[in-house]
């Protein structure tokens, strides 16, 4: 899976890009501090004809759309930035809810709402943009790393979920 | 959850004792070698008046009882010790065949079969058994480190596994 990545990552970055639990409670132990969300958008958008073949929907269906950063409670520093599609059809009216109401990270609202899913990685990159680093705040000429992976449950892609950090960040414990 | 534990863990044990995802996978990460499953038991036994309270099960039902060590394959020595608990009666017939035929990875067994799930963490405990001293070839007056969680699918405990590892493993990334 890293076979496109042409440079050494650290065993944190591997972990992040590798975990299938909650990177939340992961970062919360990686920093020994408590992770909170700022949602920088949450808005209903039409899919897509990509983005409906990826979720197996329909053209136009809704979908929640969400981007958010995870950091620390005491720091402004984003440690993830994360961009999310979810049917609307396919959530719960709680579940909905909470997503909504933004601010609360995924992996707490599942955990809370009792839904048992599986998470299925999709892919994991090397990108350049140099919109994530302004938002990191980082040189323009580290890369990100990003992975992009699916929430399944009953059989449907209730999340898809695209993360993104620098290649400077997470090289080892409570350093990023 | 950490309440009752009166000595400082490293942030890597506080992983493994937290984690909601693939232990093998996080193993695998954290010491940068594939990990393999040494079956010691494997055994259908019967529910006693405790189990069967825990898993919601009939006293008599049957239960596979199933103890491994996961180490590295390049390794003798265990990284961690699980016991685990499953009602026969809730397993598809595929991941029985998988589960008894031994030596494969309950998650890998899951992410194969594309079983959803979600991970309820019971207790942490720091134990004192020789046993496990033996076992981890550690001195006798190490403590051991412990969690049991129940995975829950379709709303019922699938497995109920414990881990145990030594206090003095996992210090640091590929050092244990």
């Amino acid at each position: 899976m890293f076979s496109n990545l042409q440079c050494k990552l650290s065993a944190l970055q591997k972990l992040i890009l590798l975990t299938d639990g909650s990177v939340t409670t992961l970062l919360e132990v990686i920093t020994g501090k408590p992770v909170t969300v700022s949602t920088l958008v949450q808005r209903i958008v039409k899919a897509d004809h990509e983005i409906a073949e990826l979720l197996e929907i329909e053209e136009e269906d809704s979908l929640n759309y969400r981007v958010v950063t995870l950091r620390n409670i005491d720091s402004e520093k984003p440690l993830i930035y994360a961009e999310s599609y979810t049917p609307i059809s396919r959530l719960q009216k709680e579940f909905k809810y909470d997503l909504m109401k933004a601010d609360v990270p995924i992996g707490n609202i599942m955990q809370e709402r009792k839904i048992e899913s599986r998470r299925e990685i999709e892919k994991i990159e090397m990108i350049f943009n140099d919109e994530f680093n302004k938002i990191f705040d980082v040189p323009y000429h580290v890369p990100m790393l990003s992975r992009t992976y699916n929430i399944i449950s009953n059989n449907m892609v209730l999340i898809r979920i695209t993360e993104t950090f620098p290649l400077t960040s997470f090289l080892r414990f409570n350093a990023y």
